[in-house]
């Protein structure tokens, strides 16, 4: 694999992950784009006891273009995107609106605990899969899932050891329903300044259970999933896809390695190479359920970059928010205002479409 | 106000809340229904502590009926809805396709925390604010939003008195595009067979403030917001509305009242009055900003039946997912995944549009 870096013209970074055989890649970005970007900030939620992102500068991006004004397609003679090879494998750069974004913190933390406010430090990255617009991640190559998944290692690496960065998530993104602007098959990555919340109350739970019962909270629910198999997708020899016991959404995954390991960079390369067709399987699957086009969303949840890194356990969760072909499930009061989720279809059925089915 | 009871053919519950003046309700409902419903169950998810209900029998729940064959709207003498009365002013029932029903909860609790399961006992309830199919709840008279409060007051009553139930939440679902399937003028009640997530995370917080500071969060929180008055909306003599801090959501309001009380029941006359026409105030205002129909959930929240009472302070929270004429604001990887809010719209921009406005 070919990695090359170059700077777009407002100073953000590009990335490109080629596979062996791949052109030399033309880097200079000819666009005029304003350098100065707005930046986000942080504020401190002191009744939920966690972190919310201000990122107004995100209200006019791009949203919906027509195909043949797609940023993440690449450039051509007459047409300059934000991406200014003439074709790529796996190209990753810098979101033009971010969430988070880097920047000087340099902001005196506020004595008052009900107005905490910081510079939303940090970084956002689109990830490209593939250079063709009409493709998705489920109809690539292994052999590109396998690009995909070390471009995902190397930035994993890379915006760990920013300052500031204390988590990184690689995920995508599929299908309007759930919000998606651009319908080029694209993930992201976001870097950030603090523990997500969801993180935050795995590790606590994962802390609880090993004082409790010296056993390892992760392990012992990817054993019960295998030892029941009843909730179990697809087994390899490395990784096990199971819908979880109480999972939340209509169709949902949980991918595991079979070996406790923090992140992706923790992964073998035998672990690698099997990910890059199980994970295949998994979308597939999911994909073939209803006769309707499947939004999803595939999240890696990984360790910290700081404490709670042994607590950690690397895992893929995908979910769909599709109910039904032409249904869907909505987050109401319930959920959004709540916290309480109410999920339509028991496990073992979501499981058991799963097991039969594969498009 | 007159309260009437009776049964619907099924046995499920309705009430009827009246205002003076108001004809005597026809209670018989001659329709053939089947009287055993399935049963919804919970189950416990160990890695991030909280309950999730499974309930597939509402799956093949009404979505979206014609107006004239709307469940909702008073019957008629060749029409049998869900209201055998041939109108009404408020009616609360037990709803068809619950999330939690009532049942004998005698499951022995399962030794193993990765795999518990009990029946998902509580209630959930429909509560019709008008017999106007083409009303809404922001077009309702104070009088009608007094005579909605006392049916809440009620319910929340009566249903906190239940055996398992924890919880009791009122809250409103409006719009398509958070998937609202009947659209006549409705809110729900749920009683939950356990503390809600958002709940339990907002007492924590609040017994660590306490025990850290001394003081109130809740309380001290208003009272920063009435201070600054940067994020107030509309402060009446007994209630604030305001934009909180770290808003999550790009039009989101908290109405407190000035005094700590746990919940609806423990409002005083004085209070009750000032709100019905102040959530009047707050919705109208809200629904001015954008010029586009809104999609809001509002939600009441409330103490829990058992202990953390004297943490909890109620207060009301809508908000809304649309961030602008023809956008939605979506809840996607950094929401869904890891629990990582982005919003688009700076509170105090939010709090000066609600401010400036008024339809």
């Amino acid at each position: 694999m070919k990695k090359t870096q170059a700077l777009l013209a407002d100073g953000r970074e590009i990335v490109y992950f080629d596979e062996p055989g791949s052109a030399t890649r033309a880097l200079p970005d000819p666009r005029d784009l304003a350098a100065d970007r707005p930046m986000p900030v942080i504020r401190y939620d002191a009744v939920l006891d966690e972190w919310v992102s201000l990122a107004d500068n995100r209200q006019d991006r791009t949203m919906l273009p027509p195909a043949d004004q797609c940023p993440l397609c690449p450039s051509t003679a007459t047409r300059h995107t934000e991406i200014p090879a003439q074709s790529y494998d796996v190209a990753v750069f810098e979101n033009r609106f971010p969430s988070f974004a880097m920047a000087a913190d340099d902001a005196e933390p506020s004595a008052d605990p009900l107005s905490r406010q910081r510079p939303g430090v940090g970084r956002c990255e689109v990830v490209c899969f593939t250079a063709d617009h009409e493709s998705s991640f489920s109809a690539l190559t292994p052999t590109r899932v396998g690009t995909i998944i070390e471009a995902w290692v190397d930035r994993t690496m890379t915006l760990s050891a920013l300052p500031y960065v204390e988590q990184v998530c690689c995920f995508e993104n599929r299908g309007e329903e759930i919000g998606v602007t651009l319908s080029h098959p694209h993930g992201q990555i976001y870097a950030y300044p603090f523990l997500a919340p969801r993180t935050r109350r795995m590790l606590d739970s994962a802390r609880a259970y090993r004082e409790r019962t010296r056993r390892e909270l992760f392990a012992d629910v990817l054993a019960a999933e295998q030892r029941s198999g009843e909730r179990v997708v697809v087994r390899g020899d490395r990784w096990t896809a199971f819908v979880p016991f109480a999972a939340r959404w209509p169709l949902e995954v949980h991918l595991y390695p079979h070996r406790q390991v923090p992140d992706l960079p923790a992964l073998s390369g035998e672990e690698r190479a099997e990910l890059s067709w199980l994970y295949l399987d998994v979308l597939r699957r999911m994909e073939a359920v209803f006769d309707d086009a499947l939004p999803y969303i595939a999240a890696w949840h990984q360790a910290p970059v700081g404490a709670g890194r042994d607590l950690a356990y690397l895992h893929l969760q995908v979910f769909s928010i599709r109910r039904g072909a032409g249904k869907l499930k909505y987050l109401a009061g319930s959920e959004s205002a709540m916290g309480a989720f109410v999920n339509d279809i028991r496990p073992e059925v979501a499981a058991g479409l799963l097991r039969e089915t594969r498009r």
